[in-house]
């Protein structure tokens, strides 16, 4: 998913004279752009110096913005426009480090030659042991064709490799994982499937990551099949255990029964038809699908879901309505019905607006710019690695679905990404599945 | 290769009377075994507590030490033996860290979404950029499949996956490389290939360990020939740079002309085929070799060596004379003639005892303990990282050599490891040659 993602730092140095920040503030908006942070740098006797984090959906935004600052009067100048984001990137989000301290000779003969050869051997006794004496068991392959990057399509995994760093970032900071991205330069199934066989024992679990569809599903079925670690395609499921969460939260904000409800989900690509199976396996017992494509609405009723014609005929049968197309204005407001929960979670621009939908009488709305995975896949494998299981099942998913649900404030459709709290439980609620499954 | 690598710590209690250490010591000795740090734990009014590292040969051994230890009068006491190096690998060495800190959404709306969707952009544009914003540049796939490990042979990957991992430290910690494993689990040349190839984007090099020959060199000709980043079997061609630095030092001290002498490997696997390669390549002109095998004399042949038909002949004609079979004992004392150089590499016992070959005659005579590959990958890596080129060449290679050459102190076969200045230097002369090679 992708949202105003042009972000600029502004330097503006306006006069210390009230109302000024909101001149800078109002042509920032005006222009259609959001505003970040704002740092004050300097306040000096006669004027401030502040930092202005903006996003903007495009350039032409941007250049937009720019126009508009430098046309204001009374003083306020633009002094820089700095890229944060680039410069953040300089060198890489990720590296690997040591974890141990190589200060002497006995330090070296420890960690390499001639001590290491000795862990060998314990290992080559016992394989299991390569659990408690080497990374394997806490390292998860980040796993990309780069066939599709974010809203971005088909750009080709060494493009996407700051996306990989990313989830890398995402792993080591919020469960302690050792993420490594692996960019595959084949994005033929057989080729795709074989490749990741070859290198999966170095890992303890393989986290697929924008993979398009429909060969996604053929590589991550293989995959779950072929290998006796946890395989995940994030898009999918990952997407699905956060929509199922924030669909628990405006379920019980707007008074709805979700198990008694009908879902409907309209666009069957990789995370639309997750977010169906993810509905199915958690009891609900109505699950509406409709999709361009034939093929994924057979897949579908393959699945037990429902296919339905039109887009019409979705929204007004639907108690709950959850939309993935990336076409944004596809839901018409003369079909909502009053007390539908609506998540148009398409990026930039929604489905349909969630003002718009409220407007029209649902009960509870809201767009896909809070529904981010960041809040499952850290703690879903932090779950499985540490209860040593070969799969992720749909139990797993659902409780960490729960997790996420029942660390939502009231009001709110998901708790806060950063809340390393929201991260521990995910991982707790998995493991404690994960186990049961185990004894 | 391997020697002594059954480390443990002993805490041995002696009252304190003067000559208790040195009997601790002398029993230990007895037994065969080498004695690491001693360290002072606690310092009594009637008895001190040490912590003594020992090494030893095999499990046998260390029954021995332990129970003249035990066997020690006069109240020592040996309170408990730990195994300091099994407790090091615990978790692993290795782990893939965030370079950035995520405290605030945006720092996640910088490193993850929306913001890495302008970063992913760039490159897309410009995949040149990709150096510049991810770690692509600065990574090394550490690849084995586990035919080969140290002198433990055909264990498998996942047994040797602590010597990777302890590559990865030395990355780490000598070149500030990424260092990444790659554990393969197939062996068949094609296979190999194939799977490096299709993995090899997310990566600025690749280091081949512990690959058995003959297929060593089937995978990596193929994978330096058919990819655009450096590629270099450590087993082969960091072994070769490290024996001939040694062998460059040696020859200073027992006044030996190197490129007019006569250099003789004995055993042309991997390490002997690419030390004689390395020889040839530096300007030694004749360079000859033996092996039981014909195939390998065939190859050296094909390299421009000469194949000697006996172990007493190679001997006999070469002022320099190098081992590498894994036999001990191999070279006879009588065939030793006076103002030779001898490296008997293999562990843990050499083809001949230094002391032996020394009583015969030779000039200069070393073992395999001091001749560390740790003192060329990280160095040679660093500099062609930096360099951004495509190829690791023997020009590069002998550069690497000769600035480990030069940081050895006189008297001495090769620099102390965990000299940064040393690493510094190889990456230097490597990256010099290199940017020449550019331009």
């Amino acid at each position: 998913m992708i949202d105003r993602n042009i972000i600029r730092a502004l330097v503006v140095e306006t006069p210390s004279v009230p109302g000024n920040l909101g001149k800078v503030a109002t042509a920032i908006g005006m222009a259609g752009a959001d505003i970040g942070e704002i740092e004050t740098v300097q306040v000096g006797t006669t004027s401030t110096l502040r930092n202005i984090t903006v996003h903007c959906e495009n350039e032409e935004q941007l250049k937009e913005v720019l126009k508009a600052i430098r046309g204001l009067k009374g003083g306020i100048r633009l002094h820089a426009v700095s890229d944060d984001v680039l410069r953040a990137h300089e060198g890489g989000k990720i590296q690997m480090k040591s974890r141990l301290d190589v200060r002497s000779l006995a330090d070296l003969r420890r960690v390499y030659t001639p001590g290491v050869a000795d862990v060998c051997r314990v290992i080559q006794k016992d394989p299991e042991k390569a659990r408690l004496y080497t990374g394997i068991g806490n390292s998860v392959a980040i796993v990309t064709d780069g066939t599709a990057i974010l809203g971005l399509g088909d750009i080709g995994p060494v493009a996407g490799m700051p996306v990989m760093e990313g989830k890398a970032v995402l792993f080591d900071r919020f469960a302690g994982i050792s993420g490594i991205p692996i960019l595959l330069s084949t994005r033929d199934p057989d080729e795709m499937v074989r490749t990741v066989k070859n290198i999966a024992s170095g890992f303890g679990g393989i986290l697929l990551e924008d993979i398009g569809s429909p060969h996604c599903f053929e590589v991550e079925e293989r995959l779950k099949r072929e290998l006796d670690i946890p395989v995940m395609h994030d898009d999918q499921h990952g997407t699905a255990v956060v929509t199922l969460a924030a669909v628990i939260s405006a379920c019980k904000s707007a008074g709805v029964n979700l198990k008694e409800a009908v879902v409907g989900q309209i666009g069957l690509g990789a995370a639309g038809m997750a977010i169906c199976r993810m509905f199915m396996a958690y009891g609900v017992r109505q699950v509406l699908g409709a999709d361009k494509s034939d093929v994924a609405k057979e897949r579908l009723a393959e699945y037990g879901g429902e296919p339905v014609g039109t887009l019409q005929e979705i929204t007004e049968r639907s108690d709950i309505l959850i939309a993935t197309t990336g076409v944004p204005g596809l839901i018409k407001e003369e079909w909502i019905r009053k007390g539908q929960v609506i998540l148009a979670l398409s990026n930039p621009k929604p489905e349909i607006e969630p003002e718009t939908a409220l407007r029209a009488g649902a009960a509870y709305a809201a767009d896909g710019r809070a529904v981010n995975n960041v809040l499952g896949f850290p703690g879903i494998f932090r779950g499985v690695l540490n209860a040593r299981v070969p799969k992720i099942t749909h139990e797993m998913l659902m409780a960490a679905a729960e997790a996420i649900a029942e660390s939502t404030k009231e009001g709110e459709l998901v708790p806060h990404p950063l809340n390393p709290r929201v991260h521990e439980l995910v991982a707790q609620a998995v493991e404690t599945v994960a186990q049961k499954k185990k004894s």
